[in-house]
């Protein structure tokens, strides 16, 4: 058995990884903290619990006894907490963005606030099972992707080589339900009155996942933003609870080969449980990836061939945050990929 | 008094039409046709209409007492009915598609019919008014541009002359409420569980606004898509009644003044009533456009003010059909052009 | 013309009133008060207000210009500031609960805080103009009555004498949009992610309008309820923006008269342009009343005509609150009762 | 391994069994019918079952093979198919409402179709766990409830031999999602635009639910109908695709023990798993029972205690339908009673 801490499981991120962790065979959940509900039990609060006998601890909980800790608190604690449970020798899987950039001093600008661990980033494993799989199995702390990260990243690197053609930024025009924004009153935008029947763009190119999008684009490909641009990246707010559509705009130099460019995303598939490629001629929705850890993408081109389109979906609470921490968790703990996620 | 008939009249666009002319001082419903409710009181089947004395009427009613003809039926139909109206005197605004394209070949790829009126085609006025007001006074037919075409066109032409360094085709990333597709069961799409919480695109690289879209953008600037590549445009189902919201992302060799696109878009506002330009750092939301005949636009850029990023929104049932189709005939027959619409 | 001083006129109800007023001939808004937004543009930050000049003063603006002040503001701070406007000879329509009883204790239990008007709470109107269009007139204080209340009195009056063998006290159960509550964040009861795709009722048995709705009934009827038993109310939040939708059941002694039901509340849609009866078989939804200042009636029966069911439906920002007080100003100053209504 | 045969697999309670059947160790899904997507594969069509490899057939597949049918198809369809499926040995689980009462002549009033199978009607075995888990495992045919009539059963029948002293006729409002209408195009109410930001009643003193209702209330308590008055019953649609919430209000000639209640409600939750008692003063909502087959019951009273309202949630597709249906089969077929549905 895994003995797990989740910190912070009040939240919505920590509820989710509650409610995943039901149908894992192989983990015991030790330790729930909640600053708000310290002492109180899981299922009064929560009756979709009804019959857990979990009780929330406080955030100063021992965890000494867990195996691996969670992490689904604001950017700053998670950046104060994650040294001290690796010191006590626990390992960390952090769905903060506190160490998902390797440069210190972009903190300073996408989240405000300076780094104090440049050690730690430069240790830090990036969470994208589907390209850091050789390097999770063995690391201390795995820093897991941002949501949008996971649905713009696996819709660019599948291209692969192809990517070599790339004449200009990819354009990700990114929708994300409100579970997106953590369910805490930081503003208005996740009142019920502001945002039913409405939809907007926020952060128009100052959003915090930007870097962490471009900083892995650039580390697996040969894209050079510096020469080829920044990538362009806008995120809407839709009004819905659950998931993530990216719809991506690339243009290349030359005519791409349908049959290369399905190949080389379908190769993705096969080596990757959860990277599901839709036929073609088919397109994915929201509905058909709530609640599970899958991502489908669908690919369309223009007859030039050389201007593609690809749209990714996924439940930015499940492959976009908890159910991908627990895959994280599979790897490093040597269970297979999928268990307790199908 | 000016005296209309909407052909059409129970459907979205229909009982839009009835809603606004409620608060018209000169016009006069003289015919509300419907298939489905021939003969039967309009304030019956639409209680929200409780105390207007209307019957609907058959499309077949006679019209010739009027002045003018809202066509809010599908495309097909108005396509026939047209020149029958034309042919009788009465002056006709079409809210469908089927007269919006000048070339008659383009009707076979985008809208699945032969164009059976190439002359009607020539004659017929594009109704946007922000950019054929000299033309719509004297029209007998007023094209009614589609929602997505209002929406792109509104946020690409304000440009003006700084269009020329234009390098590449822009990208329209367009976003609508479930009303635009009319209220109607063609498919499963505007099933409300298939809609609700849901999100996906539809029709990329093959809407029937595209050519709508891409005519105009060639006619009214230098742009040569031949040359330049042709606009990329991919719309997208909202979970929400009313509403559409494009994000369009343009690229130019040189940086733009922000002082000098600000003023091109400043100048638009001011010559048209419903265009409204938000200041710096402000972007439109679908609230705040919901029921009203206004076009609101953010405008943002990049460091190296290369990029720029444009936002409209509108509510398709008002400015992007009925209430545009109104400020049209408000032009058409010398009322002031807000006349009925604030 | 009528001078208008708006007091919390950022919120849900104070933007409603000025959304309404646009269209109202023979207002003019002279101050409206905003703590958060004091000194600011309305169309800044409200931009579907754009092209109104209006800015936003504190609460202590001088209102001593104006005719007459709409309170939009919390219970507690409305109880202070009637005494004073009244007392500066400005008229008031209160939006809030805190002169809605006659007995100050009772505020106690329900409103959680101490009565210190008892006078004012004696010579207040009750602003439900279908019942007291007699008093409205001349009064200095018009309290306008709780969205619940006014569905359920319209609902449960117009059966006049036929009360009288009515022979268990009604069952109200209502069901409320989120804009009900207000839209400030009292509680999790009015986040996104909490609402929606979600239903419950809430304060059972406790809500502060069941006094009113009771206090009204009884006043108005035969009813004692300390005979016959205190009213049954349940209110429930519906994922939705607007509207309340209140299913009363009622059961009588003997069979009614089908006939006789429909002409008494006949008679009270005769005197009354915004209460509306639906057909026989028609029943009200949201949806034809929302942005209205109707309210809409439906009847139902049993085979035995001992039970009878009648379902109101009404906009809760209209006629559940900002439009009854403009119906309620019309007829303080001599309008006409739907001027600027319809 | 319990072989599986699903008819009607692609409509909205079929691919809920086929979703649940996912986590049933010991079932083998051996035939998924489906009239329009026959051929074809279900991963394809519903890309939530990727990985999947079941093909849709006709409704005229060989079920020879299977030991019990889920049928989840319209009632006239059922009446015909479950005589057919008994005479070649093989169970049957209907979720249809074709054998749910045991009065033919019922059929015609509230079903529109005569009955032909008056002996099975006879047999059927009503699939409420919680008050039939004698009589299911043996039985060759189950009925499974109605949506309604569960979350109103299980609201009322705990009461026990408190309903003694009941003296009025229960008033049931209930509010219901989209998905109970079964996702059909049957009419304008599951047209998105219909539904969405909408609420209404509907059928009210008809559905087809209250006969089934009432049988049970009937059969399982002293309660006499005819002497004590028909039940009321009114249904709702709620503008979200998940879930029954049923406001009951009942009162008694003496006042109850708020003990005694509470321990007859918890005396049902001991015995049944998917029973939820939650504790005093809470109250249940949707969120907390969506994608469950939980139950959940809140109690509430009024000082008097002679006045009790009652609140049941469940999700329609779930315990209203194929969860229960599952929870059936586990019964028919010596599994846990929870064995998939935890």
């Amino acid at each position: 058995m895994i003995n797990v801490a989740i910190i912070g499981a009040a939240g919505l991120s920590g509820l989710e990884l509650i409610h995943l962790f039901q149908k894992h065979p192989h983990v015991e959940l030790k330790v729930l903290t909640s600053r708000k509900y310290d002492g109180q039990p899981l299922a009064e609060h929560f009756p979709q619990f009804t019959g857990m006998p979990h009780v929330f601890s406080s955030h100063e909980a021992d965890v000494s006894k867990c195996d691996v800790a969670f992490l689904a608190i604001p950017n700053k604690a998670s950046l104060a907490m994650v040294p001290k449970l690796l010191s006590e020798g626990i390992r960390v899987i952090d769905l903060s963005g506190a160490y998902r950039l390797r440069n210190p001093d972009v903190f300073e600008e996408f989240y405000q606030f300076s780094h104090t661990e440049p050690n730690l980033l430069a240790e830090a494993v990036f969470g994208l099972p589907e390209y850091f799989k050789k390097a999770i199995p063995s690391a201390r702390l795995v820093s897991n992707p941002g949501c949008y990260a996971t649905g713009a990243l696996l819709g660019l690197l599948p291209f692969g080589n192809l990517l070599s053609t790339l004449d200009r930024p990819p354009v990700i025009d990114a929708k994300s339900g409100v579970s997106g924004a953590g369910g805490r009153v930081e503003d208005d935008s996740i009142i019920y009155v502001g945002v039913n029947e409405n939809f907007k763009a926020y952060k128009i190119f100052q959003h915090q996942h930007l870097p962490e999008i471009q900083q892995y684009f650039e580390d697996l490909t040969a894209y050079d933003a510096q020469q080829q641009g920044n990538l362009i990246f806008t995120p809407h707010l839709l009004p819905l609870t659950r998931g993530i559509l990216s719809t991506i705009y690339l243009h290349f130099s030359d005519a791409l080969s349908v049959e290369q460019v399905r190949a080389n995303f379908g190769r993705t598939a096969e080596q990757n449980p959860f990277f599901h490629l839709l036929p073609e001629a088919q397109f994915p929705d929201l509905s058909t990836v709530q609640h599970s850890n899958r991502c489908h993408v669908g690919l369309a081109h223009d007859q030039s061939r050389t201007n593609w389109i690809v749209i990714t979906a996924l439940d930015n609470l499940v492959k976009g945050a908890s159910g991908q921490a627990i895959q994280n968790m599979n790897l490093m703990f040597n269970c297979e990929e999928t268990r307790g996620l199908m």
